[in-house]
């Protein structure tokens, strides 16, 4: 067992404000990183990196994710609301310093796309665009914002409407071996990670020996 | 490019349920997985394995997880409302078969501490038990249950108020080397993968390179 460090509430209230941003961001443990594809009713676009994704059922297929407080104006939650669409895609080894990029305070008239080279796609007739460098790209119809007060972020809630998986990952049992996609995780706010899959395990029951599904 | 398979709404309805589930919780991406440990009043245990975790904000330090729909009654929820404290015990390589086994529905008597040979850890006055295992644990006082009438979960909000870290993981500036401390990722229902760190990446700032911090 390793020697541990305690912080408390009023330890946290001493630190320096931005030591306190990354222990905290980084304390919730690997998280789901994707780009937001938007735009807004013009075609001019608009493309984000969110580390705040989260399952909330399958069945509708809904996704979760947070937006920090307003103002400033988030062009993306903005797109998302004044159009209803928006496309999120995973982020793999060959783009993820391209996808840091886009959280840099751009004009509201240039576009991520072009500023970080990422390439726009447009398909199925779906309102916002993919990034084609994705090998997991979702479609998402807005369906509800949720305004937390006690921070004053929001949750934005989706349905996934549009599924592109590159079609070596998907397993037969509907399991998406990410690891085939090149989709990375990410800590903290600005650490990238690749992952090596240890095992999958058997659905599990009470006094049952866990097995490997490999 | 990879070729890609592309599946909608109309397609996901034809599909039998255990895939659509399969399908749905791994393309949110890699997830944030750890073991949530509460007490009733009475000092009964309970410990169970979530992946639905995500930063709300730093500045109250907050942590958001989605409990699916009761009935069933979930136990763990059940104890955070009771009692209003809750811990989150980041997952390592050598805990993590023990960590999904606590998924198995035990009966109610049963601590799932007992069942997997996970330790109870008390320390500093705490009410709810930590994992000793673990090399980052988290003591949570519950803020705020918000249910979603979308689909019948709750999103369950918690303030970090005790922090405990393996002394050789967090960095200067705040950061918490993850990988130092063996913590672990999820991806789909099952499956489980350890990191490895390709890069820190400095604040981003526009028409500037991306140069990295370590």
């Amino acid at each position: 067992m390793k020697n541990k460090l305690n912080f408390k509430t009023s330890d946290l209230e001493k630190m320096e404000k931005q030591i306190v941003v990354h222990l905290i961001n980084s304390l919730g443990g690997f998280k789901s990183v994707a780009l937001v594809g938007t735009s807004d009713m013009q075609g001019n676009t608009n493309l984000s990196i969110f580390s705040s994704f989260f399952h909330i059922g399958a069945n509708p297929p809904l996704l979760g994710m947070i937006f920090r407080p307003s103002p400033p104006e988030r062009d993306s939650m903005r797109n998302i609301l004044d159009t209803g669409f928006y496309t999120i895609n995973h982020i793999n080894e060959s783009i993820y310093r391209q996808a840091h990029q886009t959280s840099a305070r751009y004009d509201r008239d240039v576009s991520e796309f072009e500023a970080t080279g990422l390439s726009k796609e447009y398909k199925n007739d779906f309102f916002a665009p993919f990034v084609q460098e994705s090998n997991i790209q979702l479609g998402i119809e807005f369906k509800e914002k949720i305004d937390l007060a006690i921070n004053n972020t929001s949750l934005i809630i989706g349905e996934i409407v549009e599924i592109f998986i590159a079609e070596d990952c998907l397993s037969n049992d509907g399991f998406v071996n990410l690891e085939k996609a090149n989709t990375i995780t990410c800590s903290g706010l600005d650490s990238y990670h690749k992952t090596i899959q240890m095992d999958r395990l058997r659905y599990a029951k009470p006094n049952k020996e866990i097995n490997s599904l490999l």
